[in-house]
């Protein structure tokens, strides 16, 4: 059985601009790796209702786990819960089990609870909160969309909390062959080998360093001792070594 | 009248699987906001046909300009320029002017020009050419889709090949001002200058250091003049300093 399917949805301005790098995706991919969910899309939109709605409908529909950073601070410019609620045709409230927690958190640290906080309290009947230990804002999981912080070391709790919750398939392991040599010497005979074994994957990712040509083969599948033959079998071939 | 619009089209399995970090998105978007093109949307999808085929077609009905990178090499997952050519119905063939490109290429550098390197002559009719001056292969534009490589110094220079063929509208000009106050107690003072003015744009992007919050406020537009009054305001409001 294939292994279940995902998609992240990265929303906000900063990113598209050039300012900010994403890094949530790649900690996503890591963790998603281990669970043995396979990561098949990433979409960056921007703060923009129409824009975040129509990826938030198209991705639900397309993967079986959507997991959304960005927008759910207590600015103007945070819209994701509402667009999310308008994805799913559904009211968006302040809710009393996140209220709770923010006034707990506020309180503790003899913070008023203004209107903008209060903004972070809503969310959609019949969602699974997520929490987070940092800020205690938290996100929500409904149906198969996972609604996290942007903030880095958030999103990071966030996915820790949520990581139980999901279940996956067979992880999958994968082993990297250095080859110094240039693609265009390496593909024929590398074909060959992904033409033999079609349950595992074969990708080729050239590098130039110091005006130097190669590749490195990054071979994945489920089976470990089958990844070690077709490396095995790689290295004799071309004389590369693990990278 | 709105600046054109840009989507980014990633292409391949090692940024999904978290191998790699995609550098080529943040190089685009900062030369698209030289040139004055907005950069509304980024995807990331694996080296598979019918995921590339549908993203192209998206992305070219939705936008002015789609960007791609990756899977243009001379290896069996290098499908790029296949699925352009099948999202817009066309043929694929070797192409004569490619080819005397790759074949000039290989003959100073004395590499035989084999099978796999002469997939990347393989270019649609009607496409521009995209000048390579690192490995010679050629990117192409057909229509508004502009196909590159994704080994970075390469697609950077296929970017600069193309840049003077890209017309824009107004560059945005932003600034940033850092507020050492958590999101919470800027929120609503923000809201209402950002309603006063509708042309720019206010984002606001939390941080948290040392265990203290605050939030960096970039303020985008058109208008330099503009921009430096409603950074005044911010700071005014607040104390923040520019960032």
């Amino acid at each position: 059985m294939p292994n279940p399917t995902a998609a992240m949805l990265v929303i906000g301005d900063e990113i598209l601009s050039g300012r900010t790098r994403d890094a949530n995706t790649h900690h996503l991919a890591g963790e998603l790796i281990k669970v043995g969910i396979d990561l098949k899309e990433v979409r960056v939109v921007s703060d923009d209702r129409g824009a975040i709605i129509n990826a938030v409908n198209a991705l639900r529909a397309g993967f079986d786990h959507v997991f959304t950073s960005g927008g759910i601070g207590p600015t103007h410019d945070d819209i994701t819960a509402d667009c999310v609620a308008a994805a799913f045709g559904l009211p968006l409230d302040v809710r009393d089990d996140a209220l709770a927690i923010l006034q707990a958190h506020y309180d503790t640290c003899g913070i008023e609870l203004n209107t903008a906080r209060l903004r972070m309290a809503r969310v959609p009947e019949g969602a699974r909160l997520i929490a987070n230990p940092i800020s205690a804002a938290p996100g929500f999981s409904l149906d198969n969309v996972h609604v996290m912080a942007g903030v880095p070391s958030i999103f990071q709790a966030m996915v820790a909390d949520l990581r139980p919750n999901l279940t996956g398939g067979a992880p999958v392991a994968s082993k990297t062959v250095r080859l110094e040599l240039p693609e265009g010497e390496i593909a024929g005979p590398l074909a060959a080998l992904a033409g033999r074994n079609g349950d595992m994957s074969f990708g080729s990712y050239p590098f130039n360093q110091k005006g130097s040509y190669g590749a490195n083969i990054v071979i994945s599948g489920t089976d470990p001792g089958k990844i070690d033959a077709a490396a095995a079998e790689l290295r004799a071939l071309f004389g590369g070594a693990d990278a």
